[in-house]
């Protein structure tokens, strides 16, 4: 009788097997679905192939495609397929790295002098479906280091040969699928059949290792799918996605620009840009208000002595602008500020505080400044100057569950007066086993936990919890977004922090008259502005709420001879805080509305002869048509009272 | 007969006298009154003795007490007279300089090992008033280097002495009084009759030239006038300023502070700053958009690029902080902005602008850094990062007269709802004797300085001109205030630019489709918040209007057992947009009053038995006292109109 081996899974459920047993054949111990669904398995944490024979206990887990981890497998699978394709078609190739990216896979290869269009790319897509029909599996066999360099001279592929040199002998493997063999760590599918549906997305130039002095490969991006409807639907999202890009959008509404003499990275927000950028933080005031925040305004740079003291400086100077120097020898100088918390400890230093006055809530919409390598920058979503949301409170150990309770419902509010229906929360944790690692003592750390933990599950928040992810001075708990298009975007953070008031010596006086230690919570709930209007406008692809479009409202006189009358009005619902613009071009009115349409303003008034003799307007609703004509009060009326309703104001 | 000479008058009328004819009977040709008044004259610019004889023809002018030249030379007599007093008192003191300030006049003195003490200020003013008496008059003397040297080597005085040596010979003159002589320029007053009524006011230390590394002299600060009510009205000021000191008073009300490990002149803005800041900007920011300015936001800094065009860098390296270098071999990196103009360059440049869309006015709150030096930091009105209430205005040359008045009717407006009623303005012109100096031609120099004149006259502004004054790239417009205590306050500027437009090769396209250049207009009327917040807080002594306090309404419970009631009519005037906090500590309403009186909250509401059982409030203004009882509604209505009415809101 074969050994028996314990295999436990995600539920906490424990199954015996015979040592030897395959993913698929523990999957299909559970359930037939399960093991025509399953595509990897994670072994203590290892993800490995369904097929490799599992010989000891284990903490199993087993993927499909609806798990990140199976989509991984799949695509990876799908970059082999692709560069067997590429073989068959063109023997010249070598191959650099084809790993699964976020959706899809990519494969970097050397085509020699070749170059290739867009007709190459339907002729390795059609010989991809061929090659997949065979269904073949993909084999895995572990090879010496001197087997594999072998191998890989034969073939004269240096790129392969470079990545060999850098592995260790004895953990190499090769895995092999119908003619074509590859150096890979896996895992991969079963077999070839379920990679159906292929279209290849593009074609860029990517240095081989990063590295600019070497060589240009040609990068090849696709994406695979066992459904036609699951990348039909992809592929129409990605179409969606290119006509919302909001740098594309960003030019087109006029919101903002960069200049090159500004520096890469530094979005200089236009008129309408910064009106959106003012209203957004005005709200984002506002509710902070209400929930207790205090606003404070405090410089965008400090002595290094600050960032000494926080630990800032010397250390991170790759990811800050150079320190300004008043004298190198004595180290003395100035440091833009990369976070704004530094600066908020000295306010709170400023007097001695009691725990009556806790919790306190310091928000400032602080612009900070970080270095991102320029090669990273790209529109609003990375840049190296950018308004954080940012607060800092300050609080008792014992009021940390109420906090997270507090930002977690402020943010809940305002996600939806921005219609982000979908969320969820990551809650990163301490790992058990290295808890040395960590500052702050053990108690302490498993009270917060416990706190966010049940912030989180009182406030109704989908949290998933990760170990040994917390910062070493704190456990948090980040936001997750998705967008109308079904793409998630990471957001901001509430994180706790135990090192910066002990690196401050911040204190305050407890009700037993001895000085305590405040815990300190930093927390920007979107992270910051830029980031968050370049997410906001792919996912209303422009078209804001209409209390947050920077123009609400235009007016479109029919004829010059009713400009004047159009003025009155424009004049008439400025006075009432609407924004407003006229268009008083020499143009046809057909043309004016298409502008309007064009710039996704909310509300369009048309004024000719029947609206001037009855002091009315005609309304046109963007995307939404003729409202019908109505008396300015009621206009202004009717648009106060969306405006009103969908920031939840009374 | 004498020679004959003409003088010119400041009006326009030219008069002869004999040669020789001195000051005072030039004065005493024109009116007695004016005889009695006078105290100096200017020659062709140069401030002179009434007793100097003329003997040439020139432009003069006749400054009496009423002028600031004239206040100038009493006050410098002043300190010759103290200085008479000190050494009659104390024969080893030794002099260092010894000029008129602003108001009333200091000498730093070496007076051994001597300190002064207040019985000696009493003594020194005693003998001052004796010497005053005398009614002696102050005569001027020439002499010869040498025989300067001669009578300070005698004397002992080793300060005059290092005066003497960078002086030219030929150019020396003496002052003496009594039995007093000084090295001195002049001029002086007739005689010392008139220093009738004099305070000496403080003592400080200052090093001998500025320089921490020479010896510390005393510093004796004092004020004469030659009328009892003057010196008592100034006096009482005096006591009124330290008493409404923006230090003291920030202090106090918790609106800012500094923290050395952020740095000096960087304030942190407070709570309750923050707030204050924040409405007066939320408040010139509307009464921006309504006169047709355009929000923008702009990065602290840009690459050195830009300020190698703008011409900021290399040069005034001196006023700004340390470059962040990148490459200091290719001179490459960022600057952290001393101005925000450059960066608007860049947001009109983004795309080609045609004439019917200027004139284009970009307005950001933007903050900017400058290295002001260490000693000349304090409170507000000196700082290192402040934020200005800057604009820029892209016009063409045709509207610079109707830009100018839409600034100068934005700022009396707004000035005007901060309860400044007394304001002034300078215009800056070129110096028609050295026009290569400027850049730009004549014609649209005297185009542009006639455009200013008429604005200022147009817009009923009390202006005056000086010429010479306007910076190499155009003439400006300064703003005056004064302020409760009658001084005046240099706020900020609207400055015409023909160099900026020039280096950054800004274009429009004209009606005729062929480029022009458009002129700029830098305006920041209020120059910087920080500074306006500085002013504005002595001027109220703290009291801010309603609109603009920190807190607006506190509310008073009587006892514990209101608290739930005060905390229900917090919630519901929170409710209702005014800023409002609660004080529910265990204290008798007496204290809770006098402390929200020194917190100079506008309304106190008082809560108890009989108001809670009306659903009422018991009002109370700051400064006012008891408004009586009345239902919340009516308070908030009340206090809604009040707010309105001072900003004018409809």
């Amino acid at each position: 009788m074969a050994d028996r081996i314990k295999l436990s899974f995600p539920d906490g459920s424990i199954r015996e097997f015979d040592s030897g047993v395959t993913g698929k054949e523990v999957a299909a111990n559970i359930s037939e679905g399960l093991a025509r669904m399953a595509v990897s398995i994670s072994l203590d944490g290892e993800i490995r192939d369904l097929s490799r024979p599992i010989d000891r206990d284990a903490k199993i887990k087993i993927f499909t495609m609806r798990d990140p981890e199976g989509m991984a497998t799949y695509w990876h699978s799908s970059a082999h397929l692709m560069a067997e394709a590429l073989e068959s078609l063109y023997p010249v190739v070598k191959f650099g790295i084809g790993p699964a990216i976020e959706r899809g896979f990519y494969y970097d290869v050397d085509l020699g002098d070749r170059s290739l269009g867009p007709d190459d790319l339907v002729k390795i897509e059609n010989r991809m479906a061929e090659l997949a029909k065979r269904d073949v599996s993909y084999e895995r066999r572990e090879v010496s280091k001197e087997d594999a360099i072998a191998y890989f001279t034969e073939k004269q592929d240096e790129y392969k040969l470079e990545l060999l040199e850098d592995l260790q002998d004895g953990t190499i493997s090769f895995y092999s699928q119908g003619d074509f063999t590859d150096l890979c760590r896996g895992p991969h599918i079963p077999s070839t059949g379920s990679l159906k549906y292929t279209k290849l997305l593009n074609i860029a130039g990517a240095y081989w290792r990063g590295d600019q002095d070497r060589k240009q490969l040609t990068r090849l991006y696709g994406i695979t799918y066992p459904k036609k409807k699951e990348l039909d639907e992809y592929l129409e999202m990605l179409e969606l996605a290119k006509q919302r890009d909001h740098r594309k959008l960003g030019k087109e509404l006029e919101l903002f620009t960069f200049s090159q003499k500004v520096g890469p990275g530094l979005p200089l927000w236009l008129p309408k840009g910064a009106r959106l950028r003012d209203r957004l933080s005005e709200f984002l005031k506002q509710e902070q208000l209400k929930s207790g925040y205090e606003p404070v305004v405090t410089p965008h740079i400090a002595r290094l002595e600050l960032y000494k003291i926080s630990g800032h400086y010397p250390y991170y100077s790759d990811s800050q602008f150079p320190p300004m120097m008043e004298d190198v020898e004595k180290d003395e100088g100035y440091l833009l500020k990369p976070m704004n918390c530094p600066h908020h400890t000295q306010i709170y230093d400023d007097r001695p505080r009691s725990y009556k006055e806790l919790p306190i809530r310091y928000a400032e919409f602080g612009t900070v400044y970080r270095y991102e390598q320029s090669g990273e920058l790209g529109g609003l979503t990375r840049v190296r100057g950018f308004t954080q949301d940012d607060a800092h409170i300050f609080c008792m150990p014992s009021q940390v569950k109420e906090e997270f309770k507090n930002v977690i419902a402020l943010t809940l509010k305002v996600l939806s007066a921005l219609s982000f229906t979908d969320f969820k929360a990551q809650i990163s944790l301490r790992d058990p086993e290295n808890t040395e690692k960590y500052i702050g003592d053990d108690a302490l750390w498993n009270d917060a936990e416990q706190a966010i933990r049940e912030a989180a599950a009182e406030m109704g928040l989908d949290a998933t919890e990760e170990m040994g992810e917390a910062a070493f001075y704190g456990p948090k708990l980040d936001f997750m977004v998705k967008d109308a298009l079904g793409r998630e975007w990471q957001l901001g953070t509430v994180q706790l922090d135990y090192n910066l008031p002990e690196r401050f010596d911040l204190t305050y006086i407890g009700d037993d008259n001895a000085k305590h230690r405040p815990v300190m919570i930093h927390r920007a709930p979107f992270g910051s502005l830029e980031r968050f209007i370049g997410v906001l406008i792919e996912h209303c692809g422009g078209n804001f709420p209409a209390w947050l479009a920077p123009v609400q409202v235009q007016v479109l006189p029919v004829g010059q001879s009713f400009n004047d009358y159009a003025e009155q009005i424009t004049k008439e619902l400025l006075l009432s805080g609407l924004r407003v613009e006229c268009d008083l071009r020499h143009e046809k009115v057909g043309y004016k509305i298409r502008s309007a349409e064009m710039q996704k303003v909310p509300y369009m008034l048309i004024v000719g002869e029947r609206e001037m003799a009855n002091h009315a307007v005609s309304v046109r609703r963007h995307g939404d048509g003729d409202l019908g004509g109505m008396s300015t009060t009621d206009f202004i009326a009717l648009a106060n009272r969306e405006i009103n309703e969908a920031i939840g104001a009374s």
